[in-house]
């Protein structure tokens, strides 16, 4: 254990840790002190902190995570699915129908048909995007949902990038890793980059200089 | 409080919560046990259930947004600065510098420097996107990095339109509400649609029905 500490920068009492919450399948014991940990618990331990540490999954929703890519199996679209579908958390709440929730629900199906989408009825992702949209109702901030369609455009051509990368890679196990890191680490990744790319637009289309007010153009 | 619940939906004791948190101001004292709530505290509630329910933001990252939010006077652009910076929520960590981390600073410098950014040197964006590159070299997971100046293309394309919206907006309020919201329900908007849209494009590329291998085409 010491040495896939050293070998991953993980410290010893975390990976118990993950051990203890069944993240982290435990080692092959070679006495009743010692067990042995191969190069596969490396990987795993490195994919646990960038689910935790970097994607913010709870220690649940990483362990339903990982217990999917465990669970991959031949049927690949199927899988890869589940694995995608875990990695949506759901939040437990009751039903919301008002008429943000109804308009946004309307939105949702538009945008879908509009794109000529095939998404499943069970993809947890719809009723995320739903409670977004929802949620800028209530909020009453329209412009960002005229924005809908050229979000949806970006996402689009991200993943024709994205799934085409994850069909290249060798074997099962990669793929379904790829479906985590193009869903959760891209996420951060965009996250991340919008934020510079908006600080560069805010700072290039301001007036003059650091102080002082409004746009070069604001149309 | 009672009316401020029944227009927002927020039940009692959560109001209760925000308003010992500090995330919600206290209503005007009408008598010792009443308080009045006007439309301002109605839009700042629906903004905290916001950050809190769909951003994913803990309370006290909601309340320095919030405190941010509340501070920003007429140095319009270092004050949307300082709201958009609030938003990303700083681990403490040691400083790494492994070989993973220094590609990863030499990559960010390189992408900031090929799309022309003008990026302040306090953004903590920069850290955020050097940790996920670093966690990606970490794990091997090339295929996703490769993507990286598609993902810049993507943030710069609709940082263009998103900034232009929040200018529109017709108080210094409203655009740093704008901040916030082109940064944290945009997150959640984007990841929502690359999940579908992601779906979408296996189910497109893969073989045959939904079962069985792999893609039509790997390349």
């Amino acid at each position: 254990m010491a040495e896939l500490s050293g070998r991953t920068g993980v410290p010893i009492p975390t990976i118990k840790f993950y051990l203890r919450e069944g993240l982290l399948p435990p080692g092959e014991r070679t006495s009743p002190n010692q067990a042995q940990y191969g190069e596969e618990h490396a990987r795993r331990l490195k994919l646990i902190r960038a689910l935790v540490d970097v994607g913010g999954l709870s220690i649940v929703a990483s362990r339903a995570v990982l217990g999917h890519l465990d669970s991959v199996g031949v049927d690949t679209l199927e899988q890869l699915g589940k694995v995608q579908y875990s990695l949506t958390q759901r939040r437990e709440r009751e039903q919301e129908d008002d008429d943000a929730w109804r308009a946004a629900e309307d939105q949702v199906e538009g945008l879908v048909e509009r794109h000529g989408w095939t998404i499943r009825g069970d993809n947890p992702a719809r009723a995320s995007l739903i409670e977004v949209i929802a949620t800028l109702h209530r909020l009453g901030q329209h412009d960002v949902l005229d924005l809908l369609d050229r979000y949806a455009d970006a996402a689009e051509g991200l993943a024709a990038a994205e799934v085409a990368a994850m069909w290249a890679r060798p074997s099962i196990e990669d793929r379904a890793e790829g479906v985590v890191t193009f869903a959760v680490l891209a996420d951060a990744l965009i996250a991340a980059l919008r934020r510079l790319a908006q600080e560069n637009q805010v700072v290039r289309t301001a007036a003059v200089g650091h102080t002082g007010g409004g746009p070069a153009a604001t149309a």
